[in-house]
């Protein structure tokens, strides 16, 4: 009978490791356009401040896979987005930014994302994403990616299909 | 036999219209991110101003319709964005932002974009745009339709489908 | 003998109520550029998130005098900004946004802002404020004004000059 | 009796070379914020580029000298910058940002900028920028040092004082 090694997660570990992660993002000013709500483009600053943080809670720190990558440096790039804005967000709104990994290859992540008020959803995204050094892709380094790993969705699992 | 209006363009005609716009964008200190990349979401900016020159080409300003859109105004508002990001642009770089229409509904507008620099090209997109007042979807304006249907595709001639 | 009213802060109070507001504010992928650190404007954007809670703590929230100001709305606008840039913030950085009144008239208000990382200061800022109803100055609105006065350094207490 | 050198400019020549670098910008939906208006902090990204093209015109490009400045490379940073925001720009505005040269110094650079709008002058400010590599100060490097000084306002004229 095969073992399961003691590091390896339980479904019930699994499930809650899995499970969106979430930051609060408060909307100012610098946020809204003359049309009085969110311009577009800063949800995307809001996305990327989400996956910043589901990143860091796994350990994972841009400033620091940048210095360790070598000469040039790695760091994360976003390869193709697919986002439905659905309602608008206003000044001084809190909103709640989720995110989840979606999928997990050896040189590419897919993140899922939810940008709520409320409970009411204003915005989903699917964010394909890769990693570089140099200016070149490479494979997920094996450090980022164990810590990956244990958060990804089981295979076959996956509950959203990149679009874009 | 049923005469051609004489303001309704040829085929010569449209197809020169359909032709994609063209905005020179220039990458400053601003659009960058400590990657030494252009920062993904600045892209969504250089787009936004392609799609604005677009619509000034045609004679649609946002600050006019706004203004004549009642009391709470009438806007463009973006409904979903597919986006490939297939190469990084950098600091100092000139943009060739490319725009054209790609279908045109009573309530909304499809977009075909791309960023290219010397001819290679960065990155694509899909844009769906409806037009809001009041926070509320409405038809395009009578007058704003016009000027868009003069540059639409034939129907069944869209290039590109719209993905997300 | 002249009473002190009952809501009049005694000088304990005052000095308490007169300390800086202070807001953490994390560095982020957009607000760097390819330098490798804090894009200068940046810390504009930080300045005026820190603003923002200064006055939120007080009970004055943007949108709100914003929808209260008339069929125009009345806003707050930036009149003159006085900045030094003593040493650069980094990706990943936790930054505290530290802001004071620093004199407060009829019609103007003036901010005294610090960044700082881990007790080193980064930058230093003098803020003068006006608010503004359909693009002209105006009164500071009673009722703000009574939650600003309560905060305000004493008559010929301000610690700092605005230089600019 | 001492000659002038073939290369050093008349009085005539400096005076038009001193003259302000004009470029214009348009004001689009990413500068706006929720009050109609330009946000503040977006004008002093106009100004940015406006001292880019400023340097541009020199033949100093921030790519060329970050990348000839040694291994941390070496770039140009804002020391200090005194603001007066004078009038509000709108959307679809086209403004001017006028750019010179107000003092020169072995390691640093005083600019005065003015945006203006069909002649208006909307803001005005005074800028003090100074050269690092790896994160610390240095001399102009000798070719850039050059090229300002071309433009560089005679001593004891410069027009303006650094207010900050």
């Amino acid at each position: 009978m095969k073992m399961r090694a003691a590091a390896e997660p339980t479904g019930a570990e699994r499930a809650r490791l899995a499970e969106p992660k979430h930051l609060a993002v408060r909307v100012y000013y610098e946020d809204t356009d003359f049309s009085g709500n969110v311009y577009h483009a800063s949800y995307l600053r809001f996305l990327e401040r989400g996956r910043t943080e589901f990143l860091r809670a796994l350990g994972i720190e841009h400033s620091r896979i940048f210095e360790n990558g070598g000469s040039a440096g790695c760091h994360f790039v976003v390869r193709a987005m697919g986002i439905e804005f659905l309602r608008p967000a206003r000044m001084d709104d809190t909103l709640s930014v989720d995110t989840c990994l979606n999928g997990l290859g050896g040189a590419s992540i897919e993140m899922r994302q939810e940008i709520s008020r409320g409970g009411e959803i204003l915005l989903t995204a699917n964010v394909k994403i890769a990693i570089v050094t140099g200016g070149k892709a490479r494979r997920i380094p094996a450090e980022v990616f164990e810590k990956l790993k244990a958060v990804a969705p089981a295979p076959h699992q996956e509950k959203y299909l990149l679009k874009s």
